[in-house]
C-alpha cells in the first residue's frame, strides 16, 4: 500500500461559491497554507510538471497535493513517488471542484503542517474555470500539441489564470506551435498573466517557474 | 464574409433528455441523415481530422459540419475552406450538447439536403460523455501526445464510444504513449469500440476511417 488515500468528495452544499472560496482563503492565510489550484486539459502533463515542481522546491517547503479526478488513482501513485504528501480526490463523475469540494480534500489532506498545497483539478479547460476554488493563486497548463489557438476558443480559463505554463516546448519541432501568437491571444484576455515556457520532461523552465512560486509563497506568508 | 452563420444555441428545456435524443434519431432516419458526434479533449485533432474526412468523403456524400464552441469561429472558418456547409454553434458558456441542443444546431445547418452531419461537440472528456446528443454513433479523438493513460481517468467517454481515433501517430517517437497499453486500456471498458490510428496531419489511416463511415451511413440509409 503506498502512502497515500482516496477521498470520496461530495456535492457541496453552498448555495454562494464566492464566499465560502473566500472564507477558506482567509483560513489558509491564518494557517499560512498556500493554496495553488492547477487546471489544464487531459493529457497537457500536470502530473509530470508537479513532479518537477516538488523536485525543485520539496528541500525548501512541505508539500502537499490534492490529485482531483473522476476516477483512478494513477496520478496520486505517481505524485506519492516524489515523497510528497499526496490524497486522491474522487470527484464522482463532477467535472470541477468548487471551494467546498477543495476544503473536503484540504481536510483530507490535513493542512498543519503544510507550506505550500497544491489542488490538481479535473482536466478541463472549460468547467473548473467557472468555479473559484479557494485557492490563492490559478495556473494553467497549455502544452504544445495542443495548438496556439486555444486561448481563442476556451477564454475564460486562460483569463481567470494569474501564471500560464507552456509545456512540451520540447517537442515544438514536430507542431505548428506559435509561441508569439499565443502570448498575443493571451495577454489580449489577460494582460496580467505570467507566462513561462517549460518542458516537465527536460527540466526545461522549471527554475523560472519554481520562483514565481518562492515568491508568491513568500508574498502569502507575510 | 465566408459562408457560414454563428448561432447562439440556447438551454434545452427538455427533462428527458434521452428521450429527446432518441426522437432526434427517428427524425435523422426518416430524412436519411446520419449524425455523428465528435468529442475529444481541446487540442486532439478534431478540425484537422474533420478536414481530412471531407476531402476523402465529399465526392460521395453531402456533408455538413456543425462546430460547437464556448467562443470564437476559429474552426468553421477551417472547415469552411473545405467546400462543406457548416454553421458555427456557440454554447454560451456550456460545457457540452445534449439533444436539444443538437436540435437546433441541426436546424440551423438544414438537413435536407445532408446525407451526414457531423457534430464537433466542445473539446471536453468529460461532461460531453453525459448527453446523449441524438447522434446515430458517437466518435472520439485521443491524441498520441496526452497519453495511453487516458481511458483510465475518463472511463465514461471511452466507454459510449463506437470509434476512438488514436490521432497523432506520426509524432509517436517523441512521446512516451504505447499504443497496446491504449487497446487494452480501452477495450476493457468497452470490447465492442473501434480504435483506428490516424494522421491527420500526414493521412495514415484516414483510408480506414472513411470506410468505416461509409459503412455506417450505409446501414443507416438502409
Amino acid at each position: 500500500m503506498e502512502g497515500f488515500r482516496v477521498l470520496e468528495i461530495k456535492k457541496s452544499v453552498f448555495e454562494n461559491n464566492d464566499r465560502e472560496a473566500d472564507k477558506l482563503r482567509q483560513e489558509l492565510k491564518k494557517e499560512k497554507t498556500f493554496l495553488l489550484n492547477l487546471m489544464s486539459s487531459p493529457g497537457s502533463g500536470k502530473t509530470t510538471t508537479l513532479k518537477a515542481t516538488i523536485a525543485a522546491l520539496k528541500d525548501e517547503m512541505r508539500i502537499g497535493v490534492m490529485e482531483a479526478d473522476i476516477d483512478s488513482d494513477v496520478d496520486a501513485h505517481t505524485i506519492a513517488e516524489t515523497g510528497a504528501k499526496v490524497i486522491q480526490l474522487h470527484t464522482g463523475g463532477m467535472c470541477h471542484l468548487d471551494a467546498g469540494m477543495t476544503k473536503q480534500g484540504l481536510e483530507g489532506l490535513g493542512t498543519e503542517n503544510i507550506d505550500f498545497a497544491i489542488l490538481e483539478n479535473v482536466g478541463n479547460l472549460v468547467c473548473p474555470a467557472e468555479f473559484d476554488t479557494g485557492a490563492v493563486k490559478n495556473a494553467m497548463i497549455l502544452s504544445v500539441p495542443e495548438g496556439h489557438d486555444k486561448p481563442l476558443k476556451y477564454p475564460l480559463m486562460f483569463s481567470i489564470c494569474d501564471v500560464l505554463l507552456v509545456n512540451k516546448i520540447d517537442v515544438m519541432p514536430y507542431f505548428d506551435f506559435d509561441l508569439d501568437k499565443c502570448h498575443e491571444y493571451v495577454k489580449k484576455l489577460n494582460p496580467n498573466i505570467t507566462i513561462i515556457p517549460i518542458s516537465a520532461r527536460t527540466g526545461e523552465g522549471i527554475d523560472q517557474w519554481a520562483d514565481w512560486l518562492r515568491t508568491q509563497v513568500a508574498e502569502w506568508n507575510k
